[in-house]
């Protein structure tokens, strides 16, 4: 089963945004057992819009059509499709109630473009968007099947969640796809492929295993496909064990998860408390651990000392010690760490403090060099990271290692 | 001029990695006055490239490759550019020199497969990689060009700006494209063609407007192709001019910059500091900020406070204040702002408290109930949201809503 992305819209082409539907897209269909053939991105013309439709109908079974939905005249993604499938428009009692909801909550007034929101395709059955104005189309047209979604990420994302994949899982008889992840950290994905070498070349050919590896944690993905579910789940379970307790010393959890998700309910049930100090990372620490529904059972706050005088004020690094050592340094970084745990009465405390550019390096502190501390009542530990140049990099790098930091030392603390 | 992107590797359509590449390159052909008429990922199999090349063949007079020139047994793209072209392969000697001095920078062996990256089409000119050691590829064939760089970011950025942009000015004489960007906030794209219709139904046909939402900010694209820059920049300042006097109350600033970026400037500019108070942003709004470079010179930093002990210890909230109204309340917000503004001794502060959820929402006070306030040494200001059920939503609503309302109050204060 092949499927075919095309993104519609000019601000792809002329680079203003990053096309990131594209990889969730992906990934949700890959999942499914779908295969992707290509990925298409075209501009809101109607000619190309044609040709890219045609083209993608040779090439795939499945052709999921993004953006171009929205209320101004130049979305023509509609009118479009419905030359293309020869069909008309219809106006969609239920889409058009929740545009109206969707205006009067917000006290705007509802205007004729907004009513047009709620047209559909004659021969589409049509998706409901509850997180937005624009309707997602589903339309099954000479044997193939064409989806088309409004732009907005995360109204697609509900709609390929919640509509699209459960359609496609129950209108084609899909083989049995099984994933099962390992979250590793602290070793590279080249180390763990040569420690693992003959459990991944002595795999059945049903199975296969894929490294995931992003800034500091690698996921090695084991995939199965297969008629019988609960044969495949033991055979992969079988091998992850083997795996894991290859490589035990580097293995977070196994599950998909994020790793600060799977830190935050090792916390939960242990009923332990975080707090943060966060120089360098601007509170990207924080954010990263709180956009986690229920954090705040584990999560109490902190602070963000971007400069030096909130540091001696917020969190009691002493002057003497940023003067003499700078805000870059063990010594900061570990009063740092103790001034949360004791002003924020926390059992953990995490501190980041460091260079993340792409200016501010001196000689023997260039950009990139990061302290980062994790610290209970009873001790504090500290590590120098030198990172590269970049300041995005930087920063995502250093909350990655911080949450390893401190997953580890909870593991050790609380087994 | 009409460019096609293809970019080449299973990665990107497996939805591993996010494609950043062609909105890189497609932004910088635009500057050179280039547009992309398609983006295209396919697979590393040949088929599939070969019928991509043949397709963009028809439908561009330049065509960018990235990706696939990696030195393992998966990447096929240059045996499949040479079928393509019904060339063969030469070593290129400059490119092999490059090789050899990587490989023993890293005192690593040289493999065949290394040597090999240096075999460039006989038809193309080498283009060197200063950065890695895939060189990229310069061909002229049938009147159209062609270009093959590797797929690693900043090799491919090195080589575009360094190569491959210069040898296109000079190659071809280009239309002059130029964009202007309008930031608007607080109205939503409806309203605003709807303000505008007779200004946009009058644009002459060589310039286009678009529409460019973004959860409470609409971006004003202005887009025009004309062969002399002076006269087309004058003819779009004239309708930016009439655009931004109809919707005047709306618009932040006249550029395609973040929000928060211009205000940075704006701040910056007038020597003015900034503080916060998160609650349910978690870190959201300060990771906003500081993701930018230079933003140490306005944002001195901030509490998190997730929990109620918190928002009374750090920022001097009341706990009487919390017991009677809240944590989510007007008298609640305004008291974190301002204990920002003291303990913190900015000239600017922002705090935010809400219901994010999932949970968490009570009757009067449902998920998504949101107030934020901006302060001053001379006054608070505060107003209250009602968003939507999904946290990630409601958080970046936040931060959004809670720079209007900053950017309005620096406006009003400092014009």
């Amino acid at each position: 089963m092949l499927a075919e992305i095309i993104t519609i819209g000019d601000e792809i082409l002329i680079g203003q945004i990053v096309d990131t539907n594209s990889a969730w897209m992906a990934q949700k269909l890959n999942e499914a057992g779908i295969r992707i053939k290509q990925i298409t991105s075209v501009s809101d013309d109607r000619e190309h819009i044609l040709q890219a439709l045609n083209l993608a109908t040779e090439r795939a079974d499945l052709v999921i059509i993004t953006g171009g939905l929205g209320p101004t005249k130049d979305d023509i993604t509609k009118k479009t499709l419905a030359e293309f499938f020869k069909t008309t428009m219809r106006l969609d009692e239920e889409a058009l109630e929740n545009v109206k909801n969707i205006f009067s909550k917000y006290k705007a007034p509802l205007l004729e473009v907004n009513v047009q929101q709620a047209n559909v395709l004659e021969n589409s059955v049509t998706l409901q968007n509850k997180n937005g104005t624009a309707p997602g189309m589903w339309i099954e047209h000479n044997n193939k099947i064409y989806v088309s979604l409004p732009g907005v990420p995360f109204e697609m994302m509900y709609l390929m969640e919640e509509e699209v994949i459960p359609r496609i899982i129950s209108t084609y008889s899909l083989p049995i796809i099984y994933h099962h992840t390992i979250l590793t950290a602290g070793i590279g994905e080249s180390m763990i492929a040569e420690e693992i070498s003959d459990i991944e070349d002595g795999l059945p050919s049903h199975i296969k295993l894929a490294y995931l590896p992003k800034l500091g944690v690698v996921r090695l993905r084991l995939s199965g496909y297969a008629s019988d579910k609960e044969i495949l789940m033991s055979e992969i379970s079988a091998i992850s064990k083997k795996i894991v307790e290859r490589i035990a010393d580097y293995v977070i959890i196994e599950a998909d998860v994020a790793l600060e998700k799977s830190i935050l309910d090792y916390m939960q049930l242990r009923n332990l408390t975080l707090t943060v100090a966060e120089s360098c990372t601007g509170g990207a620490l924080s954010q990263t651990i709180t956009q986690h529904p229920g954090s705040s059972s584990v999560f109490l706050g902190g602070a963000i000392t971007y400069s030096n005088t909130l540091k001696v004020s917020m969190l009691g690094v002493s002057n003497q010690t940023i003067l003499q050592f700078g805000a870059v340094s063990v010594q900061t970084v570990e009063e740092m760490a103790k001034g949360a745990l004791t002003a924020y009465h926390s059992d953990y405390s995490l501190a980041i403090s460091g260079i993340a550019g792409p200016d501010g390096g001196v000689e023997n502190k260039p950009v990139g060099t990061v302290w980062i501390a994790v610290a209970n009542a009873n001790k504090v530990i500290s590590r120098k990271f030198q990172f590269g140049n970049r300041r995005k990099q930087n920063i995502e790098r250093s909350v990655t290692n911080a949450l390893i930091m401190l997953f580890k030392l909870l593991k050790q603390d609380n087994p």
